[in-house]
């Protein structure tokens, strides 16, 4: 990275923060990682995201509503089924969660090998 | 991201809890994007990372070296002097902090925006 002025490396900083606040919390990152491979039912996303409830999921989902990180979609079936997406703010994100997802993999290699 | 089967997913999950457990807490993010622009001293990461105390930065940085996440180097000067920089095992977490920071700065807009 190039030397740039103290005062944008706090801002950047800053924003790294503002992230990490966004995706802050056990679950929301997980549930965005189940989102990264496709639109999913609350059945689906209950089965990728080992531990998490289902009145916790539908909370957070919500909140994840709200923040514009995940949009929520009614179809017309019998029964009516609801579906989940990232939104188009987020695709940015995937990126991230896929390196992070490549890291940990290799973290917990390394940690196994110490 | 091409459709892969549950268990898959499951493990790419896990994988970004343990890169979320690893940079997980109030500084260790903000203390690795202080030394994504170059090697730091103590006080140089101190000035950069708001609101952090020496004595939470000195713990920190003792726990960040021990998960190989930094390494310390003391310089035969006098005073002596001690910096820290990014392992090399971590340089793939660079680009991730980069997009976190871009991201955040896109957010930030967007809320002010609303």
């Amino acid at each position: 990275m190039d030397t740039i002025d103290s005062s944008d490396v706090r801002r950047r900083i800053q924003a790294v923060h503002d992230t990490m606040y966004v995706l802050s919390g056990k679950w929301k990152i997980s549930i965005l990682a189940s989102l990264c491979f496709g639109v999913k039912r609350f059945s689906e996303i209950l089965r990728d995201v080992d531990g998490i409830s289902g009145k916790v999921l539908s909370r957070e989902l919500k909140d994840m509503e709200m923040n514009l990180l995940i949009k929520r979609t009614v179809l017309n079936t019998h029964p009516v089924t609801i579906q989940y997406e990232i939104t188009e703010y987020c695709d940015m994100l995937i990126p991230i969660i896929h390196n992070l997802s490549e890291w940990g993999i290799k973290h917990r290699k390394k940690i196994i090998e110490r």
